[in-house]
């Protein structure tokens, strides 16, 4: 049986979002990006990073531990480098922070085909996959990496976490060529946390190298399994660990002290980093493309051929994100099940705000 | 029993390869550039990509088959980006495109902070890791990726070999943080191919889920095994795919005929793509590391908490080529086995150079 899900508008998920964070003592202006990338979070579909995540992790690590700071203003690091920005986001709001990033790396690539920006300081920016695929949906390729709030991931052949569990985010503007744009945005570890706690909570194994127990020996019990392992052994590993040494190159500082507010001393550093790309794709394009096909038709003919010859049925990444959305757009609004909808009334208690009338909304088709 | 190595003088390899590559006809530069580079990968213990692969796929796919062309001119892609070069590379030797490109992304990553170049109708550059590395050690971090020569994996969920095995390939410069230069360069198949033939002669089983037989069915049984399988199920397919859509926006065709030159038709193409990065680590420090340490003492921080804690055993990408170079260095020369220099002697017969005395030689240490 699948799952129910409301209609909830927008505007009506938009005004509740940025009233909480407003509560919280954020700015119009960071409460309303913060709304907005939930707002395309749940569009797509990805339930683990929408509003109820946000907000929580905003009072984990958030404007009620010191991670995150309401009103905090970016500072522009001066680098004699034409193509690249250096930002000390003062812990501004991850998102409001990720969305002026990928802007300014657009423009960067708009001048010189490539551009990158590195942001020190910064708050955890939910789903890196929701950066991508607006620059990707403007008709650039873009990537990011962040470091991770936590480190929950043991390295390959090692027996303590001192890694996230965070994706490279890779977005390619395909649109023309295929309806959407791919989006390759996967979990550097086998599965998340959250998956191991359900798989136990419903009495299941967790698949084999996923996990460790609190020795560091492998398990495939999710009640013994206390770590998460990288995916595919030490490639997952060199992944994961990319994630670090980029951040250790603008500034960010040990991952197992990282967001563990009353752990971190005086004089280290406890923030993320985040690191983003834009590149042009009229900037890598010879223009020799075979049978006459311009750029687009010649993505198109590629990936036709990828998936071509029996692999018919295979999906392309992004492309559950886009059925997702077109969901959403045929229903008109955003999907969400009752205990999340009852977990926005928690919200908007909290935001002093009317509550939500589950019976208001149409079920979702 | 470990494998007894013997120490080839570098000048005697580089000679002999030289020689090999003007008898087929390339320039003294292209010759050289390939003996470099395969001198490289030897150094460092690449050997499933030496002289002697390299040698055999120009062979297979190159100067003997019209997909490598001695003597190509690489012709320069006007766009009005300035830290993007598009290069029509003619199908010039692998090697010399891919050094050439490398300095020329560190260039515009002096001047822009990062720099990138694209170079469409290229031929196999042998082994990705060998110019990121050449970038780290000089205190870059660099990228590259290619499309495959051949297409021998499934995507995830299909059939039939549409991707190849080509890695990412990105190199970090942690050499003054930990020695050497931190290398990710790994295939997106689970196992190559070579690896299944050499198990099916030794008689033993594959790991599951690493290739599937003619019918498209998983197995692991190595004489049944005819197409690879992406490690990591639909993450490592993500990155095999990514190969191939930054090729097709680069120029490249589709990735089931190419180097199948006679199976090419008019008006398709049948060459490779090759994508190049180079970020300045300058143009991505906030400056503002804890403990008052520089750019290099926070990567070694990082590097030495995420190994720390319990994790000393665990190896970094990049370790095992670096211990290679070492033993390559103490012993004075490039390491080969019995049945290399064999090999190495069909090459001398054929550029007609006197062949090597293995009683010349001494037992590497």
């Amino acid at each position: 049986m699948s799952e129910t899900f409301y209609v909830v508008p927008e505007e009506q998920h938009n005004a509740l979002v940025t009233a909480a964070y407003k509560k919280r003592g954020y700015s119009s202006q960071e409460a309303a990006a913060g709304a907005r990338f939930c707002a395309e979070a749940s569009r797509h579909g990805i339930r683990t990073h929408n509003a109820l995540k946000a907000l929580h992790l905003d009072h984990l690590f958030g404007s009620a531990a010191g991670g995150c700071v309401p009103k905090a203003k970016i500072e522009k690091v001066k680098v004699p480098y034409r193509a690249a920005a250096v930002w000390n986001a003062n812990r501004k709001l991850g998102q409001a922070t990720g969305y002026a990033a990928i802007e300014h790396a657009i423009k960067l690539a708009d001048k010189y085909g490539v551009g990158m920006v590195s942001v020190d300081n910064a708050f955890h920016y939910l789903w890196g996959g929701g950066y991508v695929i607006e620059a990707a949906k403007r008709g650039y390729i873009a990537y990011t990496n962040c470091t991770a709030a936590l480190a929950e991931v043991v390295p390959f052949g090692g027996r303590y976490p001192t890694l996230g569990t965070n994706p490279h985010s890779w977005g390619f503007p395909t649109t023309s060529a295929i309806g959407y744009p791919i989006v390759i945005d996967w979990a550097t570890s086998v599965v998340a946390m959250g998956r191991v706690q359900q798989l136990a909570r419903e009495g299941k194994q967790l698949p084999p190298g996923a996990a460790v127990d609190a020795n560091g020996n492998p398990t495939i019990d999710p009640s013994q399994a206390k770590y998460l392992v990288p995916f595919g052994a030490h490639k997952g590993y060199g992944l994961a660990l990319m994630n670090e040494i980029i951040g250790a190159f603008i500034g960010g500082s040990l991952p197992t002290i990282r967001n563990r507010w009353s752990e971190v001393p005086e004089g280290e550093k406890g923030t993320c980093a985040f690191f983003f790309q834009v590149w042009k794709p009229e900037a890598m394009s010879a223009g020799a493309f075979a049978r006459g096909r311009n750029q687009q038709e010649n993505v198109k003919a590629v990936i036709a051929d990828v998936l071509g010859h029996g692999n018919e049925g295979c999906m392309l990444p992004g492309q559950l994100e886009a059925q997702w959305a077109e969901r959403s757009a045929r229903n008109g609004g955003l999907l969400f099940s009752e205990a999340e909808i009852n977990a926005f009334n928690e919200l908007a208690s909290e935001a002093r705000k009317r509550k939500w009338d589950l019976a208001s909304f149409k079920v979702a088709e």
